[in-house]
């Protein structure tokens, strides 16, 4: 805990930047206890937990505006979250900070954690702080869910739907467009940057839990989390004219910009879901969907053969797995 | 989860090392969920959480044995759960990997992970991968306590005993002698070393949790820690004859080493615990200490005056508090 004139100590940190993230939360460290006890669920709830890290150079670059970093380290854990059919509770934060950053950088990171648990409704209740010589945000997550839910991501049955929220590969153009790979006109740019920059996780996981088989949120593209829920142990049949894609979308598509719809199928970091339910229950699942202003498509079905199938051609050589592990 | 020659897969290091350590069970991601869901405390036990990281060239050296950083990680966060009074339960565990970790490597970590495991009972419940530049490891740990029980860090009344488990600054002696500061004979040269390498949590506090008032482990040192708890408070009047010391480190200390017990105050990562409690309460806790061969030594007491006194001369010009942040 000392502190040099060049660096910012750990008290520091904690006392002006991260307490105010702990909304005054009774049991928690409040970060002057080493642990938090979790004792606010009550006996009809259980609690689900996810961990998830975004890295300097891999998940963001480093000279991102740090809202956009706080954006992005709670959308990839609230996503997991919603996925469980869980709602947010509270949240462990761990920092690994290169010298870069400032006062600055830390204010404005922990107000947009403040906008953002606000919006859900959840909490800080402690984390750890360390130096690194690349920007690690790493987080934990607990949501509570009724106790009888349980929401596996490869629990599901033969000729099941297979349903999409949102729209597919927008933050995958935007790191494009932020690559220099590809351009629009100004407004599309911005469109698509902003995207990929503030990914906003979708909240419909809760809402329509005790209607679906399978629920997992798409964080490594269509293809590959798809690939993950089907576990070798079944096929998915794609309709593609269905897979939904944004109307400024569609005029990248048919612009010159050797930019394809395979591309997109496997672009990470929509977080929209990939549902997996039974055909009686799609009626009351596109309700609840539409009544939340949540935007929701059939894709296809389960099938018996193993793998993913298109009912068109689509050229599958150029489909790589976005990994953020290689 | 692509995978090429030279590289692991993510999903190589999942099957391969990480899912023995689950244990099989039930409701767990067994890492093909992206979260897990914790129902397993029943309505008379509450969780506790701590997460806590070790990094390269800061918590351990690059070459270190896989089967030390292991033993490391665990015990940073298990020393944390015990002196919360809990038991642990279940972990999570982020690996941040550079390219140089190997099969030989994680085979390793992994199976000292799964010893210390099956030593106090607990398991994994899944985590997170990712590459990185320096090694880090970085864990959230899950205990259970009592619903009714609580202990904080800095709850404790005036005149209170500070008790002490286990010796003080071996594990510094034995860092010291890595960096080849000092140096004794061979057989002292190993002891310390293994102190520092293979450090053991003091698994006193669930056993003594009715009986104390505050509780914290010794991570960054005696002075660093016993301030925290004082919380610019309360003081401590520190009987220096009563600090815990082993036979082996008054050798050192009365070795030409130029190294002196005020060194060892600010020596980090013994990983005993500092308690605090009644008067009337510390023939219990020794007794209690006693029958699981815990060694425990009344140091001093909390005082009125602000800081920490001694009732001998100490040079407290050298002291300086381990920071692991710095």
């Amino acid at each position: 805990m000392k502190s040099t004139k060049n660096s910012l100590s750990e008290k520091l940190i904690i006392n002006r930047y991260l307490k105010k993230l702990n909304f005054k939360n009774k049991g928690t460290f409040n970060f002057e206890n080493d642990g938090a006890y979790l004792d606010l669920i009550s006996k009809n709830y259980k609690l689900t937990v996810t961990t998830d890290h975004i890295s300097e150079d891999i998940d963001f670059f480093s000279n991102d505006d740090p809202k956009s970093i706080a954006q992005k380290i709670t959308t990839v854990n609230l996503s997991d979250i919603f996925a469980m059919g869980a709602v947010p509770h509270s949240y462990l934060l761990n920092l690994h900070l290169p010298n870069y950053i400032n006062e600055n950088w830390l204010n404005s990171f922990s107000n947009q954690l403040k906008k953002i648990q606000n919006k859900y409704g959840f909490y800080l209740l402690g984390g750890d702080l360390s130096k690194s010589n690349k920007l690690i945000v790493s987080s934990t997550f607990f949501g509570s869910i009724k106790k009888k839910l349980e929401i596996f991501q490869n629990k599901f049955n033969l000729y099941d739907d297979i349903l999409i929220t949102g729209n597919i590969g927008e933050s995958k153009i935007g790191l494009e467009i932020l690559k220099k790979k590809i351009s629009s006109n100004i407004n599309l740019n911005q469109y698509f940057i902003k995207k990929y920059l503030y990914p906003i996780p979708c909240k419909l996981g809760p809402l329509i839990a005790n209607h679906v088989n399978s629920m997992k949120d798409i964080s490594d593209g269509l293809i590959g989390d798809l690939t993950d829920m089907l576990n070798d142990k079944y096929g998915a049949l794609i309709n593609v004219n269905t897979i939904p894609l944004s109307v400024k979308t569609k005029i990248i598509l048919n612009n010159k910009n050797n930019f394809r719809l395979e591309d997109l199928l496997n672009a990470g970091d929509d977080y929209g879901l990939i549902i997996i339910s039974s055909q009686k229950n799609r009626n009351k699942i596109f309700n609840i969907a539409n009544k939340n202003n949540v935007k929701i498509s059939c894709v296809g079905k389960i099938i018996n053969e193993k793998g993913i199938y298109f009912d068109s051609h689509l050229d599958m050589k150029n489909m790589k797995k976005f990994d953020h592990f290689s």
